[in-house]
């Protein structure tokens, strides 16, 4: 029995297209990961989700354990609600869809909006998972490139013009991170956020705006691109991994309520009672805004310990850009090979992701890499940042000598 | 800006071919709810999972509310596996895949394996979610009739040949509820079993095999398809939602490894650690055959208490299958309208699932409802069919003084 002969053909294309493939090499035991995109585990509330659990069932019984039934899973849209009306987005909950994270909400709208047909643009570089979403629907994958201010929507303009000027098919749907962008850690201004908003109208694209450093930003955290739009062009996934944690797996859609029955529809895992449930007997009890200060304080010390340590260790010839906030810090090596120079970290005991993950041509990637203050602690960051310096400057050196 | 403009184009298929529709009309606040296919809430183990939370996470603090990390993610793979392996079906950690419930599980099959051009068989009736799942992806779905032994192989067989005389295209895939079917109770003997897997690799498709209930066979539990097929052609999907609780969403997939890979690759919303980890620490708690023995025996009672209420308040004309496990009996009214009867219960405080739910042509469904004995205590049950009875009889004879 021939399996590959049963998968359907446009499955078929996406596995020759986009080939579940080998991720990061294995770690060694002992590895000061800055490739780790997770919280810090001081930062995760765990006690307080065990008393949350707790509280759930000693009020609630059976019901969070049934498919549906605890008043608490409208408790966690309430509350989604809440976050999203303090910043700027007044969502009515037929607007609102709560998914199982930011990635499930991605897949579900390619799902419902992409197909073989469809042009998609992304921003370059770019969270590696969305990229492989979307090609899992689509080979037509337009790259715009990102700078210290985000999106850089002028070249997206001449993209545009001149796919119309050549009758070529225009992009029905744009991803963008505009806050604390993963990997690059930029922001878009709120110019750019507007011309952006002004091309979706004028050509007639969608927006799918992942927000989900949106509340980890340094400073202000910036308007959302969702909080600006008139049309109902944008549509806003957020998540509760960054900022409560991500084995909860919760995340969502805020859109025109058109959009969000069809993503309802399509979305067959069901809810999820318990995890939601829970997670709403959590936030209850809390006060999030003093959560978000706290983990923006934590964040931003560990990234000004991470970057003084760049600073410190790293050669001359190493840039990166300032982070505006969330995980990540982008780091430009000319002239690197970013996947041997991972191998030879690898061996020294600190990990990294290398630039070609995150980019639609790997290659464009490769001088490049994503080191994250999110996991570690403040000494192994810097004990890991000192080890990487070195095996820099060696690297560079042996390049020099060829 | 034209919101459905923007769907893709099998999108927009399937919301004409099967629009978000209307399920159930809203119950009112006393009913009696014969219609729920929820466990017992007496047979939750709300208080037992709220231990295997603490558990948990006094044990691995942070590390189930990461994306990963929690040592009992795979303890909970182990334990499907050995609960697997006793049913006769032996399966590699990489031939399975744990899912968000069983519907996860067959609307992954179905992105995978279906498409417009592709042949769906399934059972009538079925489990009506299996419809809408199949119907997102293809319009040529083939109905096979089940009987009190379970789907009639032979006349898939006359079909099969049918098909193949006339040069039609043949099905990639066929759906089944082998052991105590929703809605009809009913399970498939060995012969059919074997005939089943016969017409599989002569007319070479894929069996899905839908195991929900395959623990709660009031007998012995028969063999699985995927125990007896030798050639990799069942896709065995199992929960735990019928014999733990809906809402923690656990299931699986089990098969070849090429077919788990690609599942494994196009499920993005990611592993739930918190879920996962939660499930597995309560599992490891427990005696699973003993907790099966216990609900079977307390679903076997509340299926007897069902059956000699019908026997004793439902008029003569009325008929059913006898339940061979699972949560629901099926019944049978010639010249029934069974959606105008749901009216004139819930007036009554009484609710059933009518016939027309379970149908790929609603029209097939009408003269038949289901009714469960997983949710209500004995006592409303019986009350339930009492008032059921009464309002057949009140229709029945309406119907013939017409």
């Amino acid at each position: 029995m021939k399996i590959d002969s049963f998968f359907s053909n446009n499955i078929k294309e996406a596995l020759k297209n986009n080939p579940p493939g080998e991720w990061m090499p294995e770690l060694p035991e002992e590895c000061i990961r800055l490739s780790s995109g997770y919280p810090d585990p001081a930062l995760v509330p765990s006690q307080q989700i065990k008393e949350a659990v707790a509280k759930l069932i000693d009020e609630e019984q059976d019901l969070p354990l049934h498919y549906l039934g605890s008043p608490r899973i409208e408790v966690l849209k309430q509350q989604i609600q809440k976050r999203l009306h303090q910043r700027g987005m007044k969502v009515h909950e037929r607007e609102l869809l709560v998914t199982s994270g930011a990635c499930q909400a991605l897949d579900l709208i390619a799902r419902v909006i992409i197909d073989e047909e469809s042009v998609v643009v992304v921003e370059a570089p770019t969270y590696m998972e969305a990229l492989e979403i979307f090609q899992n629907y689509t080979k037509q994958i337009i790259n715009i490139p990102v700078d210290e201010n985000g999106l850089q929507t002028n070249i997206l303009e001449e993209v545009l013009k001149e796919r119309t000027k050549k009758s070529l098919p225009l992009p029905s749907i744009l991803y963008t991170i505009p806050t604390a962008q993963n990997p690059t850690g930029t922001t878009m201004d709120m110019e750019r956020r507007k011309h952006l908003l002004k091309l979706a109208s004028e050509y007639n694209f969608l927006i799918l705006e992942d927000d989900a450093y949106g509340e980890l930003s340094f400073g202000d955290s910036p308007t959302p691109l969702k909080a600006i739009d008139t049309e109902g062009r944008v549509l806003h996934v957020g998540s509760l991994s960054k900022v409560v944690a991500p084995g909860m797996r919760i995340g969502w859609i805020a859109g025109s309520e058109e959009f969000i029955t069809a993503f309802a529809w399509f979305k067959k895992d069901l809810d999820h009672p318990f995890a939601q449930a829970s997670v709403a007997s959590y936030l209850v009890e809390i006060d999030f805004e003093e959560r978000l200060n706290m983990l923006k304080e934590v964040y931003r010390k560990k990234c000004d310990t991470l970057i003084n340590a760049l600073q410190l260790y790293f050669p001359e010839s190493v840039t990166w850009y300032m982070p505006s906030g969330g995980y990540f810090v982008w780091v430009h090596i000319p002239g690197l090979d970013s996947s041997e120079l991972l191998e030879r970290s690898l061996a020294k005991g600190v990990s990294f992701i290398p630039g070609e993950y995150f980019f639609l041509k790997p290659q464009d990637g490769t001088e490049f890499f994503r080191l994250s203050f999110c996991f570690e602690g403040q000494d192994e960051m810097v004990e890991g940042v000192q080890r990487l310096g070195q095996v820099i400057t060696e690297y560079l050196n042996a390049s020099l000598l060829e």
